[in-house]
């Protein structure tokens, strides 16, 4: 069976959750507290060098790090994957343009706003953050006036990738109301046969 | 005819160079000055509305962006691409892990150090970054040590991703003597067939 070691409290957790979860396939959930160094074990970084959360486990001492790559591995030949090679394509610019230009400042802004002392240094970068993410938002409000999904006109796990922190924006401080087209397809998205709330 | 809009001087734009070379695929290049907001005119925002480079033309209107889903897409089929769908996956962790763990430090370093002026704000970032940048490459390190190439036995697009600011690396100030495995699959990567050298 497939074990996930992930923390429930991570969007990027969470997005192999909801990917699992709409699959069926059937997985063991390791819980894995990065925020207290449970990623910089000697254990786990026998598992992943890098030390974070989430981690594929296909079977012991084969492990698959990142987010995205494990959405992908999870997905292919499923009905969240583009059978079109440039739907493919598309899907696979969502998932680089999540991790590079989206994850770095909204989840990193929730992150400073949920789990740091109001008074951490790290407050400082919050202005910054959120300008990063206006931009990231306004990205995807364009690309959704003229499409219901991400890659295509389906559902795919660019949808998944993208909603985990943007459904969690506001504890970050940021305010998707200038986005109608975010707010409509957040609603979409959780309409999805078999779709889970983060519970954390 | 395939068309990259690219800027030479970034290492991002020259991984869509390298590959093309490496599969023999004809194309037409134009080169798109970024750092003199070209990126930035509503005719470049109309192409790829995150007014990044590099950018592929498949034909007009049909654009994709994010150069690791340019990879993607241009490798897909070819020897550069590993058939085994496990192989696949950890291909595309190390494609997450150099836009996300890898980019993000060595990349910025070195435009900070060429690009901006001595005197300019942003050097204070450079301890910050070079300390990223050196967790980074002790994961690259660690993985070479029992690995000629990034996913499984072969060169593929992994490695490509990862040469192109990693060949770099000193321009922004950082040293791989550290590094000799790193070092080593550096010598590798320059030897394989039609492998050509980032001009700028």
């Amino acid at each position: 069976m497939l074990t996930v070691y992930g923390m429930k409290s991570s969007g990027n957790c969470y997005k192999v959750q909801l990917l699992l979860e709409q699959l069926g396939r059937p997985y063991r959930w390791v819980e894995v507290n990065s925020a207290a160094g449970e990623t910089r074990t000697p254990q786990y970084l026998a598992m992943n060098a890098n030390g974070k959360v989430p981690l594929l486990e296909r079977e012991p001492g084969r492990w698959l790090a990142e987010s995205n790559a494990i959405l992908c591995y999870l997905a292919e030949g499923s009905a969240l994957w583009p059978a079109d090679a440039w739907t493919r394509a598309q899907m696979l610019q969502w998932l680089f343009f999540e991790q590079y230009s989206h994850e770095p400042c909204v989840a990193v802004a929730r992150f400073i706003c949920v789990y740091l002392p109001p008074d951490h240094a790290r407050r400082a970068e919050l202005p910054r953050l959120r300008e990063r993410a206006a931009q990231a938002l306004a990205v995807m409000e364009q690309h959704l006036q003229s499409h219901a999904f991400f890659a295509g006109d389906d559902y795919s796990i660019a949808d998944i990738a993208l909603f985990a922190y943007t459904d969690k924006a506001a504890d970050g401080g940021i305010d998707l109301s200038p986005y109608p087209q975010v707010l409509a397809w957040l609603a979409r998205v959780r309409q999805q046969p078999g779709h889970v709330a983060q519970q954390v």
